[in-house]
């Protein structure tokens, strides 16, 4: 047993502020659901979606965590339960199609062009994660390396459309957006680098106790990045377009707005 | 084991007693929003939001302490799993800065304060909670003090901030809430200067049961009035602003004043 009990702990309560601020992140989306207009709503109904599906997951990673060991006078000790390593890679088979959905449904591309792309992304988010689960639960690093670099490929074709074919979109946003629509496009890609970068760290010299850490935090913050900080992004997108576009908040101001359509 | 057993039943009750008023907080917020005008949903959301991750922490505080301790025919026993203080902390990282978004959210800044603000004192929120952590977990006096000190930098400038930056928005407020939005800066600053106190009774003579039944009777205490009666007074400003704005809360009334904008 390599993990310390200081280890076990800041692990357990790193799960359980991640089921804390993906629920509050999921109940914050949809309460305001109604503060954006309706063409955005699909958008931010989504990001919570993708926080309410993280919130279960940790519930679930929370608990499995707590079965795998236990902390008695100070000493660690493993009762023989394996921790369920698959809950990230099932939540993420979910939530991250999901999340590429959210951001091509906030940035309103021209008809035709929103599901197309949608299901291109989607597809690839799918095959990344399960690319990528063959060598999550390998303890040999030519394993993990073997599927880490299958699962590049999709992640690399994922980047470069959100780097090069989404950004071409953005100078169609209104230009009060604009900003704001390219913070979320970065922000997407530099958290979504984060996952592969917290996956090779068992197979860059870290070993035993901090290995895990380093993994179960890592994705722990990233999930919290990508997952939650993201949904906020995509939030606030949908309140500035939905002015930029003059949708008032008001049902009153809402009639008018949409009598004038 | 220095905690009698009645003080055990002292802090179990409180911890019972904080998960009621903030499940209950939460839901009279949330079920209310919409009698408050359009602009202060967001206000009123948030301080649902606080209480609701407050609800989950003390339900996860209330599991932890039951699980540390056992009394049988009036003996406490502890059971060797330690009490998780990490808990409060971790709710603190996401509480506080939250409930300084609601002051300012209510306050309704002019465009461009707002978010300015929110970031600042949010990003010294977070700050203060972390560097408190490593002296709450701390038995070493000089480590406490230490720690406390850092927090209590960041936590200055925020008090500072509320005294006499918010001071000066008070005066822009309309006539009728001005006492009201004073009231919740007063409460803020009050209840806030609870916490640095609270923890210091470890470190002034206190020791064993009487320390722990006063640190955590206490640190309840101070989250229950910064937390539900501040959420509670924040939908009190928002309700008498909407009057003043002319929001009446009937639908048929909100369409007028819709109408005459």
């Amino acid at each position: 047993m390599e993990l310390t009990a200081g280890q076990y702990t800041l692990i357990y309560n790193a799960f359980s502020f991640a089921i804390a601020a993906m629920g509050a992140a999921t109940l914050f989306l949809w309460l305001n659901r109604s503060s954006v207009a309706p063409q955005y709503r699909a958008a931010v109904t989504i990001s919570g979606l993708v926080t309410a599906i993280a919130f279960y997951h940790y519930w679930r990673i929370f608990g499995s965590w707590r079965e795998a060991y236990e902390v008695k006078d100070g000493v660690l000790t493993a009762t023989g339960v394996a921790f369920n390593d698959a809950y990230r890679y099932v939540d993420w088979l979910l939530t991250v199609p999901l999340l590429l959905i959210e951001l091509i449904l906030v940035m309103r591309l021209p008809h035709g062009e929103t599901g197309k792309k949608a299901i291109r992304l989607g597809f690839l988010a799918a095959l990344m994660v399960i690319l990528g689960y063959p060598g999550e639960v390998s303890s040999a690093s030519s394993t993990r390396w073997m599927w880490w670099v299958a699962s590049m490929i999709p992640f690399l074709i994922i980047l470069w459309e959100l780097a090069s074919g989404l950004k071409a979109s953005i100078a169609n946003q209104p230009a009060g957006v604009r900003s704001l629509v390219d913070k979320a496009r970065v922000l997407t890609i530099i958290s979504w680098c984060f996952y592969p970068l917290v996956f090779i760290f068992p197979m860059i010299g870290f070993t035993g106790g901090t290995a895990t850490t380093l993994v179960q935090v890592g994705y722990t913050i990233a999930d919290l990045v990508a997952k939650a900080v993201f949904g906020i992004l995509i939030y606030m997108i949908a309140v500035r377009k939905s002015e930029a576009e003059g949708w008032g908040v008001s049902s009153g101001e809402m009639a008018m707005a949409g009598a004038a359509d």
